[in-house]
């Protein structure tokens, strides 16, 4: 994933009402009309919302009729979590090595 | 973690800048001067993308005589992680559901 898409997904992460779609996504696909009715947002706002998961690539949407239907696409939500995991392996490696290293000392004196 | 600190961590961790400084931390605390070496930056600059860091809790500084010296505080960082791994938890069981009604489907004809 480049750093530019990595930008985009924490981006899109970093605001509640997305979080909150995305939650709702993760339960199975929905029109755009069933996914605002929980905020209390104007229909413009939201579809301004929508836009941003759908630019980053962790929603993809499909017009049908009338009815435009949203759902997840896992990929870049993965690949950002990867990028969350390998930190936190480097810390907890750096961690345990300053562990080691401080009971290497205790024992010694 | 409250939504606005998700927030706040995840604004955080969109820019790249920002992303390298916590994968230096991740190796062990460091002087703001080193930090700031490997980027083609203004100094006032790269303390604004510190500021960001240590407001949302993902970095945390010292100053002694005239050196500040900062250090990575996972916490965060694992909480920004939850949320992703609880999201994927949930949609990996719903595709799974999805994948043995199918064959369900497949079985009966």
């Amino acid at each position: 994933m480049s750093q530019h898409a990595l930008n985009q997904v924490f981006q899109a992460l970093a605001d509640p009402t997305r979080r909150a779609v995305l939650e709702r996504l993760g339960a199975g696909p929905a029109a755009v009309s069933e996914l605002a009715r929980p905020f209390d947002m104007a229909l413009p706002s939201f579809a301004q919302h929508l836009r941003v998961l759908e630019d980053c690539g962790l929603v993809r949407s499909r017009k049908v009729g009338r009815v435009r239907t949203v759902q997840l696409v896992p990929r870049p939500l993965k690949e950002a979590e990867r990028w969350m995991t390998e930190q936190r392996a480097l810390w907890e490696r750096r961690l345990n090595q300053l562990d080691a290293f401080l009971l290497q000392q205790k024992e010694k004196n």
